[in-house]
C-alpha cells in the first residue's frame, strides 16, 4: 500500500531566511526510503494559528501521516505543543519520566535545578502518546488521527534524526503495516561531470521497463538516484552502472562519503597517509578525521600557511623563491616532505589561490596544485577551481581526495 | 505597507529529499530584508494538480506576493509553466525573444540546433509578462493577480539568484511601493547557553514596545533575531543587550561568523596564532582559514594526530606515557610547544575523545581540553560536549574560538 505524507516545519527562523531546512531534506529522504508518497513539504511560523491551519490541510489533503518539527524549546516563542493541544482541543499534561531525563541530563552536567522555563518541555497533547527524547530536553509526541497518525518532534537536527531512527521509524512500521518500501539505488560519483555521466550511460540505458531517474551535481561530485517497481530492475540498472561508470562510483550507498570510501580503502591496503596543505587550510585534514577511525590510517597533518612553515618542513627558500609558494614544484615538494618526516606510505602537498585576493594573470584565483607522493613516484594535479574562497577550498579538498581515491584502486 | 508573501519551490528531489532546498532560504531572506512578512514555503511535486492547489492556497491565505521556482526545465516531468497555464486558463505563448537567446547559448557551446523539447522552455501564458532568463534556457514570467503577484522562477539557484536581484527585486519595489523593510537587530553569541542569555535578558527586557524575537542555538553559538516597527525601539534593545551580554557577543551582523570577528580582533591587536589539534583533526584551521586574509594573523597548525607526531612537536613522550595524549597536561603543551615553534603570540592545543570509541569512565567519549598559551602564561579548559564525533570536533572547534575571542577582549 502506498501512503501520503507530508512534512511541517515550524519556525519563524525558517521564514526569514535565517537556518536551512536540514529536517525536512532527512525527513523527506527517510520517509521516501520507507515507501511513503510525500506530498509537500510545508515550514510555517511560530504561530498557533498557522501550525493549526496548515496542520488542518494537511489532514483534508488525504494525508496519512502527518510529521511536525521544531517549536518543542523552552523560549516564549516555541509554541509547537501548545498549538497541537488548542488544534485538538486538550490540555497539556506532564511527562515524569522526560521531567526525571532533563534532571539527569542538568545533573551530569554539574547543575542542580531545572529552570522553570525548561520544565514546559516535558509537556504534551493529553491526547497523545510521547516519544522520551534521551537525546535533549524537548519531548516528542504523536496521535492517533483516523487511520492516521501525527507525529512531533524537536527541531533539533541530531535529536530529530536519533528520534526518527530509534522510535518513529519502528511506529511507523507497525502503524502502516502494509507499507511498500521501492527498490532504489544509489550511486555516488567523483571526477566525471553530469554531460560526461550521461554520455557514458548511453541512450539505451533509458530503455526497456520504466523507472525514475535523478542526476544531482554536489560540490565537487555528482549522485545518482534511481527508483523502480521491482529489485530485478535496479539489479540490471546497477551491472550497467557498474560497467559503464566504473571505478569513478565510489559508493552504492545513500550516507557514505568519499573520505569514508579512501579510509576504508587505506585499511584495507595497510597504508597510511600525512597531508601537507597551504590554501585548504586544514579543510582536507577535517574532512578525513571526521570519519570514525581515521587514526588506523591518517597519522597527521600539517597547515603550512606561512612561508615559514613551508621551510620548517624542509622546503628550499630558493625554492620559494624561484617557483613561488603557489607552483607544481612546491605542491610536490610538499607531499614529498610530509610523507618523509611523518613517515607514512602517502603524502599529499596542496597549495593554490583560494582568493579573494592573491590571484594574477599567470596564477589565478582558483588555481590550485595538488602533490600525491608514494615511495616509489610523486605525481601532480593542477586544476582552476570556480567558485568563492570557501568552495575553492572544499572543492580542491574533494578533488584531492578523488585524486587519492583513483591511485589507490 | 506590510505584505505577505508565500514561496512554492516545486519539485519530486525535494519530496524525496535528493537535494537541499536552498532556493526556499534564498527567497526567504531576501523578501524578509524587503520588508515582506513570508507566512510560508511549501515545497510540492512536479504535478500540475499539486501546484495549481496550493498557489490557490497560497492566494487564498491573503497571499500578496507568491513566488513560485522550479519545474521550468525541458523534460517531461517539468509541468510548471503548463499548470500555471492551466490555473490561469490560458494558452501558454512564444517568447521570440528568449528563443534567440536559447539558440545564442547553444552557438556558443558549439551546438547548431536546438533539441525539441528545449523549445518549450520560451513559452510563458498568456496572461503573464516574462521574464527574460540571461543565465540559462528556462523563461521566467510574472501575472497580476488582483493587487498581488505571481512570479515564477527557473530552479536552478544561480539563475535564481541573479534573476532575482536584477529583476525581481526591481519589479516588487515598483510594485509594492510603500513596502516597508522592518528595522532588524541581529545578535551572535558566544559561551552563554540560551537560557543564560533570557536569564541576562530579564523580564523586563520583553516590556515596553512589542517586537518580534527569536533565538537560536546553532553549533555551539546562539542567534538571536529581533525585528521591530521603529529604529529607536532596535536602538534601544541594542543598548540593554550591550550592557548585558557584553562581549557574549562578537557581532552584530548576519553574515558575520566567529572566526571572522576573531581574525578582525588579532589584526587590530597585530597579534598571530597558531595550532596544534588532534581530536579536531584540522576543523580549527580549517574554520580558521575560510576567512579570506587569514594569513595576517594564522602561520599555521599541525594536526597532531599520531602520537609520533606529539613527540615531533615536542611534547615528551613521559608526558604523554604518563598523563595520556588526553590529558590538560598535553593540551597545555601542545599550545606552548605549536607557539614556541611557528613564532606566533598566542598557541592553542587541543586534544580529546571525539569518539564514537575511545571513552573509558575516567575520559568519556565529548572530554576535550584546550590550552591556550601567550608569551606571558599559559591557560586551560576542560568541556564535556554531547553528540557524535561531528558535533565534538565542531564544537571544541567552536569552544577554543571562544575561548581565543575572550582572551583577546
Amino acid at each position: 500500500m502506498r501512503y501520503r505524507a507530508e512534512i511541517l516545519t515550524i519556525g519563524d527562523e525558517l521564514l526569514k531566511g535565517s537556518v536551512l531546512n536540514t529536517n525536512a531534506l532527512f525527513l523527506a529522504r527517510e520517509l521516501t526510503d520507507m515507501g511513503f508518497s510525500v506530498q509537500a513539504q510545508v515550514a510555517c511560523p511560530d504561530s498557533p494559528a498557522v501550525i493549526g491551519q496548515k496542520l488542518a490541510q494537511a489532514l483534508s489533503d488525504r494525508g496519512d501521516l502527518v510529521i511536525l518539527s521544531g517549536g518543542l524549546g523552552p523560549t516564549p516563542d516555541d509554541v509547537t505543543r501548545e498549538a497541537l493541544a488548542h488544534y485538538f482541543q486538550v490540555p497539556l499534561v506532564f511527562s515524569k519520566a522526560q521531567y526525571a531525563g532533563i534532571k539527569k541530563h542538568y545533573r551530569k552536567h554539574g547543575l542542580s535545578t531545572v529552570p522553570s522555563d525548561v520544565r514546559k518541555e516535558a509537556y504534551y497533547p493529553e491526547n497523545a502518546v510521547p516519544l522520551m527524547n534521551r537525546y535533549g530536553i524537548a519531548l516528542g509526541f504523536y496521535v492517533r488521527q483516523g487511520n492516521g497518525l501525527v507525529v512531533v518532534l524537536p527541531g533539533v537536527p541530531s535529536e530529530l534524526e536519533k528520534m526518527f531512527k530509534e522510535l518513529v521509524r519502528p511506529l511507523l512500521v507497525r502503524h502502516f503495516s502494509d507499507l511498500e518500501p521501492r527498490p532504489k539505488l544509489v550511486v555516488k560519483i567523483v571526477g566525471l561531470s553530469e554531460p560526461a555521466i550521461m554520455r557514458k550511460l548511453g541512450r539505451d540505458f533509458f530503455k526497456g521497463h520504466p523507472f525514475e531517474f535523478g542526476i544531482y551535481p554536489e560540490a565537487g561530485e555528482v549522485s545518482i538516484r534511481i527508483m523502480a517497481d521491482r529489485q530485478k530492475i535496479i539489479q540490471r540498472l546497477t551491472a550497467k552502472i557498474k560497467k559503464r561508470l566504473g571505478r569513478s562510483v565510489y559508493a552504492y550507498e545513500e550516507n557514505r562519503v568519499l573520505s569514508e570510501a579512501v579510509g576504508k580503502a587505506l585499511v584495507l591496503r595497510k597504508r597510511t597517509l600525512s597531508i601537507a596543505e597551504s590554501c585548504t587550510g586544514g579543510t582536507l585534514s577535517s574532512e578525513i578525521t571526521k570519519i570514525p577511525g581515521a587514526s588506523r590510517y591518517f597519522k597527521g597533518g600539517m597547515v603550512v600557511y606561512h612561508n615559514s612553515l613551508k621551510e620548517d618542513l624542509g622546503i628550499e627558500k630558493s625554492l620559494l623563491k624561484k617557483k613561488g609558494a603557489v607552483s607544481r614544484e612546491v605542491a610536490l615538494a610538499l607531499a614529498k616532505a610530509v610523507r618523509r618526516r611523518m613517515r607514512t606510505y602517502y603524502g599529499i602537498g596542496i597549495t593554490g589561490i583560494a582568493g579573494p585576493t592573491g590571484g594574477s594573470a599567470q596564477k589565478p584565483v582558483g588555481l590550485v596544485f595538488i602533490g600525491l607522493a608514494t615511495p616509489q613516484t610523486a605525481r601532480l594535479k593542477k586544476i582552476l577551481f570556480w567558485g568563492d574562497r570557501r568552495q575553492v577550498q572544499t572543492k580542491a579538498a574533494k578533488k584531492a581526495l578523488e585524486y587519492l581515491w583513483h591511485e589507490i584502486q
